[in-house]
């Protein structure tokens, strides 16, 4: 048996390495290439991405890793365990020294959502560390996550996934849902802050892939709040892979979800 | 001589035993009473201005503080020393738990902006410490702020003072200034990050108070960098009190900002 907790921490603290390395913009910024997932690759996420690849390597075990610069890759002879990583979400605060960026590990024993087993987002900024064992719940900091959830009249509404010009399509729908909007840049970080009731929404306006969620997922659902591709539904036999496609909603209930949704889709 | 920096890290250190009083939203956003300065006063904003009075009260000196919830105090016989502080900068993120607010402190020899001469801004979430002497530089953990400053072509504007309705009505006129906007929700924090050359841009979207901005524009100036309030200039003559008379827009330079305030005037 593989200790996930441990083998995520021993990330944090390579991770803390590499940051260490590439102190400012100047190092962090430069552009690598376009990665599998999509999006530009900079110094900071191929550097961050060695290291956990590094750590994985050494594990010598069987599995399929799903990462977002270098897609989908075979350690020893495959199988059924599938590790997602996104060695830094929240890349483009990462690179301008933003302290709101996070890794975003998560272990399932199967290619679909619902075969999660294991999440762990830990924040760069705060220091702050999320878990969450399917069955066994969420925690913030090794303590179970309790008290007061997200509300039902949507004080703070997180999006993620924003430009200027996304922002601008998307918010006069949502004006009248949620008094409030944050844009802090971490999507997985954001459904932290939901399954704590920090925030009491999040929605991503540009489609979403597995290793941005997969992890902080399984934070919001033990907590029994709601989830939902909602371009793609359902939420649990959503393919592990670097494929976008839906925006993602979140909130306290399905009911809330669905109201999301529905002015999402007018954009 | 009143050791401002010392005092600053005293009070930060009794804030940090208020929030440790207050842990969770069900303690700290019960609603207290409407602040001199216009918000809502909450119990996590009550209790962190009742111990930075205290600490005030206890220096024994003659000074003005003005402050968020209680208006403008006459220490002592008063005189010339203004003290303006926003205990909690960053209200709503930090009765929610968000790890992303503030203490602002500044210290003025009179009763304009250009009379502050220490200014002093506390990260609860990150831990940073932002310090500006005036002609003396500004600072980041002791050490000066070096290194690339904010971009000439926008990557992040930083949009602060903003409910859902603020937003869906300026960002339209954004798009196009800005590549990505963030709204991280402590005006003060989003200035020094501006100082540190994180963000390209701040704009607040409700018209300022002094106690928002006093500190931060000092680390901003020290850099070289620009702050206008668009609506009342000049800034440097902005009294140091509770009106709100203008909205703010901040960049590299004083044609950046004239651009922010021309399309912030169409909204």
């Amino acid at each position: 048996m593989i200790d996930w907790l441990a083998f995520s921490r021993a990330c944090v603290r390579d991770l803390e390495a590499v940051l260490a390395q590439l102190p400012t913009r100047a190092e962090r910024e430069p552009i690598m290439g376009a990665g599998e997932g999509g999006d530009d690759t900079t110094a900071i996420d191929a550097a961050a991405e060695a290291a956990v690849v590094a750590r994985l390597e050494a594990l010598g075990a069987d599995l399929i890793l799903v990462s977002e610069e270098l897609g989908m890759r075979t350690f020893g002879a495959g199988g059924d365990l599938r590790v997602i990583v996104d060695p830094i979400d929240g890349s483009v605060n990462a690179k301008r020294g933003i302290p709101f960026f996070s890794l975003s590990l998560a272990v399932a024993h199967g290619p679909a959502m619902d075969d999660v087993r294991f999440g762990f987002v830990h924040d760069f900024g705060s220091g702050e560390e999320w878990v969450a064992q399917r069955g066994g719940g969420a925690f913030l900091d090794g303590t179970p996550l309790a008290g007061p959830g997200p509300k039902e009249t949507l004080e703070i509404l997180a999006l993620e996934g924003t430009t200027t010009a996304a922002v601008a399509a998307a918010v006069p729908a949502l004006h009248g849902v949620a008094h409030r909007v944050r844009v802090m840049g971490s999507l997985a970080l954001s459904l932290c802050h939901l399954a704590a009731g920090r925030v009491d929404a999040v929605c991503c306006l540009k489609p979403a892939r597995s290793i941005d969620i997969a992890a902080a997922q399984l934070l919001v659902r033990e907590r029994g709040y709601a989830i939902e591709l909602f371009e793609d539904p359902p939420f649990a036999a959503a393919p592990l892979d670097l494929d976008q496609r839906s925006r993602v909603a979140a909130a306290g209930t399905p009911e809330l979800c669905a109201r999301l949704a529905a002015a999402l889709r007018t954009v």
